[in-house]
Protein backbone atom coordinates (compact mmCIF):
# COMPACT_ATOMS: atom_id res chain seq x y z
CA UNK A 1 0.00 0.00 0.00
CA UNK A 2 2.73 2.19 0.54
CA UNK A 3 5.59 1.21 -1.61
CA UNK A 4 6.14 -1.52 -4.47
CA UNK A 5 7.66 -4.49 -2.39
CA UNK A 6 9.86 -5.60 -5.47
CA UNK A 7 11.09 -2.43 -6.58
CA UNK A 8 11.30 -0.62 -3.37
CA UNK A 9 9.71 2.48 -4.75
CA UNK A 10 6.92 4.57 -3.07
CA UNK A 11 3.45 3.95 -4.85
CA UNK A 12 2.50 7.05 -6.59
CA UNK A 13 1.00 9.45 -3.69
CA UNK A 14 1.40 7.58 -0.82
CA UNK A 15 3.88 9.67 0.84
CA UNK A 16 1.59 12.63 0.52
CA UNK A 17 -1.08 10.95 1.62
CA UNK A 18 0.52 10.02 5.06
CA UNK A 19 1.77 13.79 5.24
CA UNK A 20 -2.32 14.63 4.62
CA UNK A 21 -3.63 11.98 7.88
CA UNK A 22 -0.95 13.49 9.81
CA UNK A 23 -1.30 17.27 9.24
CA UNK A 24 -5.19 16.22 9.85
CA UNK A 25 -4.65 14.76 13.07
CA UNK A 26 -6.28 11.56 12.71
CA UNK A 27 -4.25 8.72 14.72
CA UNK A 28 -2.76 6.21 12.28
CA UNK A 29 -1.55 3.07 12.66
CA UNK A 30 0.62 1.09 9.73
CA UNK A 31 -0.45 -2.31 10.14
CA UNK A 32 2.33 -4.94 8.48
CA UNK A 33 2.53 -8.85 8.24
CA UNK A 34 6.19 -7.92 7.81
CA UNK A 35 8.51 -10.54 8.94
CA UNK A 36 11.40 -10.52 6.82
CA UNK A 37 12.58 -7.96 8.47
CA UNK A 38 13.17 -6.40 11.87
CA UNK A 39 10.52 -3.39 12.76
CA UNK A 40 14.10 -0.97 13.05
CA UNK A 41 15.33 -1.63 9.15
CA UNK A 42 11.70 -0.97 8.11
CA UNK A 43 11.28 1.95 10.06
CA UNK A 44 14.72 2.87 8.57
CA UNK A 45 13.55 1.75 4.92
CA UNK A 46 10.08 3.92 5.52
CA UNK A 47 11.99 6.77 6.27
CA UNK A 48 14.64 6.71 3.25
CA UNK A 49 11.76 6.26 1.19
CA UNK A 50 10.66 10.15 2.21
CA UNK A 51 7.44 8.81 4.86
CA UNK A 52 8.05 10.20 8.43
CA UNK A 53 5.84 7.72 10.72
CA UNK A 54 7.42 6.93 14.34
CA UNK A 55 8.99 3.15 15.67
CA UNK A 56 5.92 2.85 17.96
CA UNK A 57 3.18 3.85 14.72
CA UNK A 58 4.69 0.85 13.06
CA UNK A 59 2.58 -2.92 14.09
CA UNK A 60 4.73 -5.72 12.56
CA UNK A 61 3.96 -9.46 13.55
CA UNK A 62 7.23 -10.31 15.95
CA UNK A 63 7.23 -7.81 18.98
CA UNK A 64 3.72 -8.82 19.58
CA UNK A 65 4.42 -12.47 19.02
CA UNK A 66 7.08 -12.12 21.93
CA UNK A 67 4.77 -10.88 24.64
CA UNK A 68 2.95 -13.67 23.90
CA UNK A 69 6.01 -16.03 24.07
CA UNK A 70 6.66 -14.48 27.59
CA UNK A 71 3.58 -14.43 28.89
CA UNK A 72 2.53 -18.20 28.14
CA UNK A 73 6.42 -19.23 29.22
CA UNK A 74 6.51 -20.49 25.82
CA UNK A 75 9.64 -21.63 24.22
CA UNK A 76 9.41 -21.49 20.49
CA UNK A 77 10.75 -23.26 17.51
CA UNK A 78 11.52 -20.96 14.82
CA UNK A 79 10.57 -21.04 11.18
CA UNK A 80 11.15 -17.84 10.21
CA UNK A 81 13.42 -15.36 7.98
CA UNK A 82 16.85 -15.39 9.09
CA UNK A 83 16.68 -11.59 9.42
CA UNK A 84 13.24 -11.28 11.04
CA UNK A 85 15.15 -14.11 13.52
CA UNK A 86 16.92 -10.78 15.16
CA UNK A 87 13.68 -9.63 16.45
CA UNK A 88 13.41 -12.73 18.69
CA UNK A 89 16.69 -12.58 20.96
CA UNK A 90 16.46 -12.86 24.16
CA UNK A 91 13.06 -15.65 23.66
CA UNK A 92 14.52 -18.97 25.48
CA UNK A 93 14.37 -21.66 22.23
CA UNK A 94 16.07 -24.33 24.03
CA UNK A 95 13.37 -27.65 24.52
CA UNK A 96 10.68 -26.24 22.16
CA UNK A 97 7.03 -26.39 23.46
CA UNK A 98 5.52 -24.30 20.55
CA UNK A 99 6.68 -23.94 16.92
CA UNK A 100 6.54 -20.01 15.63
CA UNK A 101 6.14 -19.61 11.82
CA UNK A 102 7.25 -16.14 9.70
CA UNK A 103 7.54 -15.75 6.32
CA UNK A 104 10.80 -17.65 5.70
CA UNK A 105 10.65 -17.52 1.73
CA UNK A 106 13.60 -19.73 0.63
CA UNK A 107 13.95 -21.03 4.24
CA UNK A 108 10.19 -22.83 3.77
CA UNK A 109 12.83 -26.00 2.43
CA UNK A 110 10.96 -29.48 2.57
CA UNK A 111 14.00 -30.44 5.44
CA UNK A 112 13.25 -27.09 7.05
CA UNK A 113 9.01 -27.80 6.85
CA UNK A 114 9.66 -31.23 8.78
CA UNK A 115 11.77 -30.28 11.06
CA UNK A 116 8.83 -27.67 12.23
CA UNK A 117 6.21 -30.75 11.79
CA UNK A 118 8.72 -33.03 13.82
CA UNK A 119 8.65 -30.22 16.40
CA UNK A 120 4.78 -29.92 16.52
CA UNK A 121 4.25 -33.89 16.51
CA UNK A 122 7.02 -34.16 19.29
CA UNK A 123 4.49 -31.81 21.49
CA UNK A 124 2.05 -33.16 23.98
CA UNK A 125 -0.70 -30.41 22.91
CA UNK A 126 1.23 -28.97 19.54
CA UNK A 127 0.81 -25.20 19.69
CA UNK A 128 1.53 -23.71 16.43
CA UNK A 129 1.68 -19.41 16.07
CA UNK A 130 1.69 -18.14 12.18
CA UNK A 131 2.44 -13.93 11.77
CA UNK A 132 -0.25 -13.53 9.86
CA UNK A 133 -2.13 -16.17 7.33
CA UNK A 134 -1.64 -13.92 3.78
CA UNK A 135 -1.81 -16.25 0.74
CA UNK A 136 0.57 -14.32 -1.50
CA UNK A 137 2.01 -10.98 -1.89
CA UNK A 138 3.93 -9.57 -4.97
CA UNK A 139 7.94 -9.49 -5.23
CA UNK A 140 9.10 -7.68 -7.89
CA UNK A 141 6.75 -8.69 -11.10
CA UNK A 142 5.63 -12.34 -9.81
CA UNK A 143 3.01 -13.06 -7.11
CA UNK A 144 4.66 -15.22 -4.45
CA UNK A 145 3.74 -17.41 -1.30
CA UNK A 146 3.22 -15.77 1.61
CA UNK A 147 2.90 -17.43 5.29
CA UNK A 148 -0.56 -18.58 5.05
CA UNK A 149 -0.23 -21.58 2.94
CA UNK A 150 3.08 -23.16 5.27
CA UNK A 151 0.64 -22.43 8.46
CA UNK A 152 -2.00 -24.18 6.21
CA UNK A 153 0.31 -26.66 5.82
CA UNK A 154 1.54 -27.70 9.19
CA UNK A 155 -1.92 -27.16 10.15
CA UNK A 156 -3.23 -30.74 8.30
CA UNK A 157 -0.04 -32.14 8.78
CA UNK A 158 -0.20 -31.99 12.18
CA UNK A 159 -3.76 -31.80 13.24
CA UNK A 160 -3.47 -28.80 15.04
CA UNK A 161 -5.21 -24.92 14.52
CA UNK A 162 -2.46 -22.19 13.80
CA UNK A 163 -3.24 -19.10 16.25
CA UNK A 164 -2.74 -16.16 14.15
CA UNK A 165 -0.50 -13.65 15.22
CA UNK A 166 -0.84 -10.46 12.30
CA UNK A 167 -3.81 -9.47 10.29
CA UNK A 168 -6.59 -10.77 9.28
CA UNK A 169 -6.50 -12.07 13.21
CA UNK A 170 -9.01 -10.04 15.34
CA UNK A 171 -6.45 -9.84 17.90
CA UNK A 172 -3.86 -8.16 16.63
CA UNK A 173 -6.29 -5.57 15.04
CA UNK A 174 -7.68 -5.20 18.20
CA UNK A 175 -5.01 -4.34 19.64
CA UNK A 176 -3.85 -1.67 17.05
CA UNK A 177 -7.10 0.28 17.58
CA UNK A 178 -6.91 -0.37 21.52
CA UNK A 179 -3.54 1.58 20.96
CA UNK A 180 -4.86 4.54 19.10
CA UNK A 181 -7.54 4.56 21.19
CA UNK A 182 -10.23 4.22 18.39
CA UNK A 183 -13.16 2.26 18.35
CA UNK A 184 -13.72 -0.22 15.44
CA UNK A 185 -16.71 1.94 14.04
CA UNK A 186 -14.38 5.09 14.01
CA UNK A 187 -11.64 3.13 11.87
CA UNK A 188 -10.77 2.54 8.64
CA UNK A 189 -8.82 -0.02 7.19
CA UNK A 190 -6.68 0.92 4.00
CA UNK A 191 -5.11 -2.44 2.24
CA UNK A 192 -4.06 -4.79 -0.65
CA UNK A 193 -5.44 -7.93 0.43
CA UNK A 194 -8.64 -8.30 -0.07
CA UNK A 195 -8.93 -11.30 2.51
CA UNK A 196 -6.33 -10.66 4.97
CA UNK A 197 -6.54 -6.46 5.21
CA UNK A 198 -10.10 -5.40 4.29
CA UNK A 199 -11.78 -8.67 4.75
CA UNK A 200 -10.08 -9.26 8.88
CA UNK A 201 -10.78 -5.52 9.31
CA UNK A 202 -14.69 -5.66 8.49
CA UNK A 203 -14.94 -8.76 10.60
CA UNK A 204 -13.57 -6.88 13.39
CA UNK A 205 -16.19 -4.05 12.38
CA UNK A 206 -14.14 -1.62 10.72
CA UNK A 207 -14.64 -0.12 7.58
CA UNK A 208 -12.45 -1.45 4.86
CA UNK A 209 -11.36 0.32 1.74
CA UNK A 210 -9.52 -1.80 -1.03
CA UNK A 211 -6.77 -0.13 -2.87
CA UNK A 212 -5.99 -0.82 -6.94
CA UNK A 213 -2.14 -1.07 -6.02
CA UNK A 214 0.43 -3.75 -5.02
CA UNK A 215 -1.44 -7.11 -4.84
CA UNK A 216 -4.65 -6.27 -5.92
CA UNK A 217 -6.01 -8.26 -8.78
CA UNK A 218 -9.22 -7.31 -11.12
CA UNK A 219 -10.86 -10.39 -10.06
CA UNK A 220 -11.26 -8.33 -6.37
CA UNK A 221 -13.51 -5.98 -8.05
CA UNK A 222 -16.08 -8.91 -7.72
CA UNK A 223 -14.43 -11.24 -4.94
CA UNK A 224 -17.41 -14.06 -3.62
CA UNK A 225 -16.71 -13.18 0.12
CA UNK A 226 -15.24 -10.04 0.80
CA UNK A 227 -17.13 -6.63 -0.72
CA UNK A 228 -14.94 -3.12 0.50
CA UNK A 229 -16.86 -0.30 1.57
CA UNK A 230 -15.45 1.36 -1.03
CA UNK A 231 -12.46 0.60 -3.58
CA UNK A 232 -9.70 3.53 -4.30
CA UNK A 233 -7.43 3.60 -7.04
CA UNK A 234 -4.15 3.91 -4.27
CA UNK A 235 -3.55 5.08 -0.85
CA UNK A 236 -4.15 9.17 -2.14
CA UNK A 237 -7.55 8.30 -3.28
CA UNK A 238 -8.24 6.63 -0.07
CA UNK A 239 -7.09 9.16 2.53
CA UNK A 240 -8.71 11.50 0.05
CA UNK A 241 -11.99 9.31 0.62
CA UNK A 242 -11.73 9.33 4.51
CA UNK A 243 -10.22 12.99 4.79
CA UNK A 244 -13.74 13.80 3.12
CA UNK A 245 -15.86 11.39 5.05
CA UNK A 246 -14.09 13.04 8.82
CA UNK A 247 -14.84 16.26 7.83
CA UNK B 1 2.03 -52.05 5.55
CA UNK B 2 3.99 -54.37 3.31
CA UNK B 3 7.85 -53.09 3.85
CA UNK B 4 9.65 -50.14 6.27
CA UNK B 5 10.00 -47.67 3.60
CA UNK B 6 13.05 -46.29 5.01
CA UNK B 7 14.91 -49.60 5.56
CA UNK B 8 13.23 -51.26 2.45
CA UNK B 9 12.49 -54.83 4.27
CA UNK B 10 9.28 -56.67 4.71
CA UNK B 11 7.66 -55.88 7.64
CA UNK B 12 7.27 -59.41 9.99
CA UNK B 13 5.20 -61.48 8.49
CA UNK B 14 3.39 -60.10 5.38
CA UNK B 15 5.18 -61.70 3.14
CA UNK B 16 3.29 -64.85 4.44
CA UNK B 17 0.31 -62.39 5.06
CA UNK B 18 -0.01 -61.83 1.01
CA UNK B 19 0.69 -65.48 -0.07
CA UNK B 20 -2.32 -67.03 2.11
CA UNK B 21 -4.35 -64.29 1.01
CA UNK B 22 -3.49 -65.52 -3.02
CA UNK B 23 -3.71 -69.12 -1.49
CA UNK B 24 -7.17 -68.11 -0.22
CA UNK B 25 -8.18 -67.21 -4.01
CA UNK B 26 -9.24 -63.83 -2.48
CA UNK B 27 -9.63 -60.94 -4.92
CA UNK B 28 -6.53 -58.44 -3.52
CA UNK B 29 -5.26 -54.54 -4.84
CA UNK B 30 -2.43 -52.67 -3.05
CA UNK B 31 -3.41 -49.51 -3.08
CA UNK B 32 -0.68 -47.16 -2.85
CA UNK B 33 -0.23 -43.16 -3.09
CA UNK B 34 3.45 -43.81 -3.52
CA UNK B 35 4.39 -41.42 -6.29
CA UNK B 36 7.95 -41.08 -5.87
CA UNK B 37 8.63 -44.06 -8.04
CA UNK B 38 7.43 -45.51 -10.97
CA UNK B 39 5.00 -48.45 -11.11
CA UNK B 40 7.47 -50.95 -13.22
CA UNK B 41 10.03 -50.33 -10.22
CA UNK B 42 7.18 -50.26 -7.47
CA UNK B 43 6.52 -54.18 -8.82
CA UNK B 44 10.24 -54.96 -8.96
CA UNK B 45 10.69 -53.57 -5.55
CA UNK B 46 7.68 -55.48 -4.19
CA UNK B 47 9.09 -58.56 -6.26
CA UNK B 48 12.97 -58.03 -4.89
CA UNK B 49 11.51 -58.02 -1.45
CA UNK B 50 9.98 -61.64 -1.80
CA UNK B 51 6.29 -60.65 -2.90
CA UNK B 52 4.68 -62.27 -5.64
CA UNK B 53 1.90 -59.79 -6.81
CA UNK B 54 1.15 -58.44 -10.31
CA UNK B 55 2.07 -55.52 -12.06
CA UNK B 56 -1.70 -55.07 -12.32
CA UNK B 57 -3.14 -55.91 -9.09
CA UNK B 58 -0.72 -52.60 -7.94
CA UNK B 59 -2.33 -49.36 -7.60
CA UNK B 60 -0.68 -45.55 -7.63
CA UNK B 61 -2.08 -42.47 -8.72
CA UNK B 62 -0.21 -41.83 -11.30
CA UNK B 63 -1.12 -44.13 -14.15
CA UNK B 64 -4.86 -42.56 -12.81
CA UNK B 65 -4.08 -39.23 -13.23
CA UNK B 66 -2.94 -39.80 -16.72
CA UNK B 67 -6.01 -41.25 -17.96
CA UNK B 68 -7.80 -38.49 -16.42
CA UNK B 69 -5.53 -35.72 -18.16
CA UNK B 70 -6.53 -37.45 -21.60
CA UNK B 71 -9.76 -37.89 -20.82
CA UNK B 72 -10.33 -34.10 -20.22
CA UNK B 73 -7.79 -32.45 -22.18
CA UNK B 74 -6.03 -31.36 -19.95
CA UNK B 75 -1.96 -30.67 -20.19
CA UNK B 76 -0.46 -30.57 -16.22
CA UNK B 77 2.42 -28.49 -14.56
CA UNK B 78 4.39 -30.91 -12.47
CA UNK B 79 5.60 -30.89 -9.23
CA UNK B 80 6.25 -34.17 -8.80
CA UNK B 81 9.15 -36.76 -7.96
CA UNK B 82 11.90 -36.58 -10.64
CA UNK B 83 11.70 -40.50 -10.69
CA UNK B 84 7.60 -40.52 -10.76
CA UNK B 85 7.84 -37.57 -13.93
CA UNK B 86 8.77 -41.03 -15.83
CA UNK B 87 5.51 -42.30 -15.61
CA UNK B 88 4.01 -39.10 -17.45
CA UNK B 89 5.73 -40.03 -20.51
CA UNK B 90 3.70 -39.13 -23.34
CA UNK B 91 1.77 -36.72 -21.58
CA UNK B 92 1.86 -33.18 -23.55
CA UNK B 93 3.26 -30.22 -20.38
CA UNK B 94 3.24 -27.18 -22.79
CA UNK B 95 1.07 -24.48 -22.09
CA UNK B 96 -0.30 -26.03 -18.83
CA UNK B 97 -3.63 -25.47 -18.13
CA UNK B 98 -4.03 -27.82 -14.60
CA UNK B 99 -1.30 -28.25 -11.84
CA UNK B 100 -0.25 -32.06 -10.69
CA UNK B 101 1.06 -32.40 -7.18
CA UNK B 102 2.91 -35.34 -6.52
CA UNK B 103 4.97 -36.61 -3.36
CA UNK B 104 7.97 -34.48 -4.51
CA UNK B 105 10.37 -34.77 -1.43
CA UNK B 106 12.80 -32.51 -1.84
CA UNK B 107 11.76 -30.90 -4.67
CA UNK B 108 9.17 -29.56 -2.59
CA UNK B 109 11.35 -25.78 -2.63
CA UNK B 110 10.35 -22.44 -2.33
CA UNK B 111 10.95 -21.64 -5.60
CA UNK B 112 9.12 -24.97 -6.79
CA UNK B 113 5.90 -24.24 -4.62
CA UNK B 114 5.69 -20.72 -6.04
CA UNK B 115 5.98 -22.01 -9.94
CA UNK B 116 3.10 -24.40 -9.11
CA UNK B 117 0.65 -21.38 -7.86
CA UNK B 118 1.65 -19.21 -10.00
CA UNK B 119 0.59 -21.83 -12.73
CA UNK B 120 -2.79 -21.67 -11.09
CA UNK B 121 -3.06 -18.23 -10.35
CA UNK B 122 -2.77 -18.05 -14.17
CA UNK B 123 -5.12 -20.06 -15.05
CA UNK B 124 -9.05 -18.51 -16.07
CA UNK B 125 -9.99 -21.79 -14.54
CA UNK B 126 -7.36 -23.43 -12.13
CA UNK B 127 -7.36 -26.99 -11.44
CA UNK B 128 -5.51 -28.69 -9.31
CA UNK B 129 -4.85 -32.22 -8.61
CA UNK B 130 -3.26 -33.82 -5.30
CA UNK B 131 -1.66 -37.26 -5.92
CA UNK B 132 -3.21 -38.62 -2.55
CA UNK B 133 -3.59 -36.16 0.18
CA UNK B 134 -1.47 -38.10 2.93
CA UNK B 135 -0.71 -36.26 6.19
CA UNK B 136 2.74 -37.64 6.66
CA UNK B 137 4.69 -40.89 6.34
CA UNK B 138 7.73 -42.82 7.94
CA UNK B 139 11.01 -42.28 6.46
CA UNK B 140 13.67 -44.26 7.98
CA UNK B 141 13.36 -42.91 11.93
CA UNK B 142 11.41 -39.75 11.21
CA UNK B 143 8.14 -38.48 10.11
CA UNK B 144 8.19 -36.56 7.40
CA UNK B 145 5.28 -34.99 5.58
CA UNK B 146 3.40 -36.17 2.51
CA UNK B 147 1.98 -34.37 -0.69
CA UNK B 148 -1.08 -33.30 1.29
CA UNK B 149 0.06 -30.30 3.48
CA UNK B 150 1.41 -29.44 0.29
CA UNK B 151 -1.75 -29.57 -1.70
CA UNK B 152 -3.62 -27.62 0.56
CA UNK B 153 -0.73 -24.51 0.94
CA UNK B 154 -1.94 -24.41 -2.94
CA UNK B 155 -5.31 -24.79 -2.56
CA UNK B 156 -5.24 -22.22 0.38
CA UNK B 157 -3.03 -19.37 -1.59
CA UNK B 158 -4.78 -20.27 -5.41
CA UNK B 159 -8.65 -20.54 -3.28
CA UNK B 160 -9.00 -23.70 -5.49
CA UNK B 161 -10.26 -27.01 -3.97
CA UNK B 162 -7.76 -29.97 -5.19
CA UNK B 163 -9.09 -32.89 -6.69
CA UNK B 164 -7.47 -36.16 -5.30
CA UNK B 165 -6.51 -39.13 -7.35
CA UNK B 166 -5.72 -41.54 -5.08
CA UNK B 167 -6.46 -42.57 -1.35
CA UNK B 168 -8.59 -41.41 0.30
CA UNK B 169 -10.79 -40.10 -2.61
CA UNK B 170 -13.62 -42.32 -3.39
CA UNK B 171 -13.13 -42.22 -6.97
CA UNK B 172 -10.18 -43.90 -6.56
CA UNK B 173 -11.78 -46.75 -4.05
CA UNK B 174 -14.42 -47.18 -6.46
CA UNK B 175 -12.09 -47.78 -9.17
CA UNK B 176 -9.90 -50.15 -7.51
CA UNK B 177 -13.38 -52.12 -6.32
CA UNK B 178 -14.50 -52.21 -9.53
CA UNK B 179 -11.46 -53.91 -11.14
CA UNK B 180 -11.48 -56.12 -8.24
CA UNK B 181 -15.90 -57.22 -9.40
CA UNK B 182 -16.25 -56.33 -5.30
CA UNK B 183 -18.46 -54.17 -3.62
CA UNK B 184 -17.31 -52.04 -0.71
CA UNK B 185 -19.89 -54.03 1.78
CA UNK B 186 -18.00 -56.87 1.15
CA UNK B 187 -14.69 -55.35 0.75
CA UNK B 188 -11.95 -54.97 3.58
CA UNK B 189 -8.92 -52.15 3.79
CA UNK B 190 -5.72 -53.24 5.67
CA UNK B 191 -3.64 -49.71 6.68
CA UNK B 192 -1.51 -48.32 8.11
CA UNK B 193 -2.94 -44.67 8.05
CA UNK B 194 -5.74 -43.88 10.28
CA UNK B 195 -7.09 -41.13 8.15
CA UNK B 196 -6.47 -41.54 4.15
CA UNK B 197 -6.28 -45.69 4.74
CA UNK B 198 -8.78 -46.50 7.01
CA UNK B 199 -11.25 -43.49 7.25
CA UNK B 200 -11.31 -43.35 3.05
CA UNK B 201 -12.08 -47.38 3.46
CA UNK B 202 -15.22 -46.61 5.78
CA UNK B 203 -16.40 -43.18 3.60
CA UNK B 204 -16.55 -45.51 0.72
CA UNK B 205 -18.57 -48.85 2.50
CA UNK B 206 -15.84 -50.98 3.01
CA UNK B 207 -14.30 -52.25 6.51
CA UNK B 208 -11.36 -50.86 7.53
CA UNK B 209 -8.61 -52.51 9.70
CA UNK B 210 -5.77 -50.41 10.96
CA UNK B 211 -2.39 -52.55 11.79
CA UNK B 212 -0.19 -51.12 14.43
CA UNK B 213 3.37 -50.75 12.24
CA UNK B 214 4.86 -47.84 10.14
CA UNK B 215 3.14 -44.56 10.06
CA UNK B 216 0.64 -46.53 13.21
CA UNK B 217 0.77 -44.00 16.43
CA UNK B 218 -0.02 -44.97 19.83
CA UNK B 219 -3.06 -41.88 19.74
CA UNK B 220 -4.37 -43.95 16.68
CA UNK B 221 -6.44 -46.25 18.98
CA UNK B 222 -8.35 -42.77 20.39
CA UNK B 223 -8.60 -41.18 17.20
CA UNK B 224 -11.04 -38.30 17.60
CA UNK B 225 -12.79 -39.54 13.84
CA UNK B 226 -11.65 -42.58 12.75
CA UNK B 227 -12.91 -45.43 14.19
CA UNK B 228 -11.37 -48.52 12.88
CA UNK B 229 -13.35 -51.57 12.38
CA UNK B 230 -10.38 -53.83 13.99
CA UNK B 231 -6.87 -52.98 14.76
CA UNK B 232 -4.68 -55.62 14.28
CA UNK B 233 -0.48 -56.08 14.92
CA UNK B 234 0.65 -55.84 11.55
CA UNK B 235 -0.57 -57.07 8.09
CA UNK B 236 -0.45 -61.17 9.02
CA UNK B 237 -2.72 -60.62 11.71
CA UNK B 238 -4.98 -58.66 9.82
CA UNK B 239 -5.02 -61.25 6.84
CA UNK B 240 -5.76 -64.14 9.77
CA UNK B 241 -9.06 -62.12 11.15
CA UNK B 242 -9.96 -61.77 7.28
CA UNK B 243 -9.44 -65.10 6.56
CA UNK B 244 -11.35 -66.62 9.60
CA UNK B 245 -14.15 -64.32 9.01
CA UNK B 246 -14.32 -64.88 5.25
CA UNK B 247 -15.05 -68.47 6.10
Amino acid sequence: VLFESGAGVPIDGSVEAVKRLQSAGLPVRFCTNETTMTRNMLTEKLHRLGFSMKDEEIFPPIPAVCKVLQKRNLRPHLLVHPTAALDFEGIDTLNPNCVVLGDATAEFTYHNLNKAFQALMSMEKPILFSLGMGRYYKEEEELVLDVGPFAKALEFAADVKAEIVGKPSETFFSSVLEDMGVSPENAVMVGDDIVSDVGGAQACGMLGIQVRTGKFRPQDESHPKVKPDSFADNLLAAVDLILQASK
